[in-house]
């Protein structure tokens, strides 16, 4: 029941949280983990609207890429020693629709997401990633508290 | 890390599909579950602005507590049969509140919820019953969706 999990990370503490609780699974019959980041379009809109030319955005997000990609074969290659088989994926866009994405796609035994357990004031009304992502994904989600005890 | 599990039914079929999901748990280590069910003080409430005498509201409240506590029997009875120690709990109250209260002071290994998958339009503003459960409880929360595999 645990046997491919789907791991979105936004390189926050609670997502590594919720990966620690990943390493458990294993012994609970865990053995693919799709870990995924999502590169917020926000920004580069943002970006856009502060006047930075094309070519800089694209060179920009060419740096985030990398960036996370290296992140992810570090985390990929902790997994892969303890014997999961791990895919990676970076991808651009709002990060709550590209997760719903993949999970309805790879169809994971589950989804395992860190939460801070409360939305700061811009969020309070649409509330974060991963209250939407709970929200709305089709299959069981194992959501990791800030506050859980390890 | 499943060993101690709290599950917070309301008798729906998402919370039966929760309990389906608790039994498989069983060989990834669980062993105790606390079930609770909270009866709605707003039924209570609801009654007495219909001036129902307090002393007629009182025998409502004993009928739907016996109702409760014989409808938890047999799902106790049913995972006793598997193996797990089970506690029954039933409470009146706002049921997220009372759910959040037995969370603290039993500090389980995990939360087991089923959630609708979306709030109807009363809901859509404070957020469901397991919405809030979700975004405010301490530990590590399974949540099982009505839309999810077996």
């Amino acid at each position: 029941m645990f046997k491919k999990i789907l791991y979105p990370t936004d390189f926050s503490d609670v997502a590594a949280k919720a990966l620690d609780y990943i390493k458990q699974l294993k012994e609970a019959g865990a053995q693919e983990v799709t870990i995924l980041h999502v590169i917020n379009q926000r920004i580069i809109d943002g970006l856009r609207r502060h006047a930075m030319l094309d070519k800089d955005i694209l060179q920009w997000q060419k740096k985030a890429e990398e960036i996370a990609q290296e992140s992810l074969a570090e985390m990929s290659k902790e997994l892969e020693s303890l014997g999961f088989t791990v895919k990676t994926v970076v991808k651009i866009g709002f990060p709550w629709r590209e997760i719903l994405e993949v999970e309805q796609k790879e169809a994971p035994s589950i989804l395992v997401i860190g939460s801070h357990g409360r939305s700061n004031l811009g969020e309070a009304f649409l509330g974060s990633v991963s209250d939407r992502v709970i929200r709305k994904c089709k299959g069981p989600v194992m959501v990791i508290k800030r506050d859980s005890e390890d």
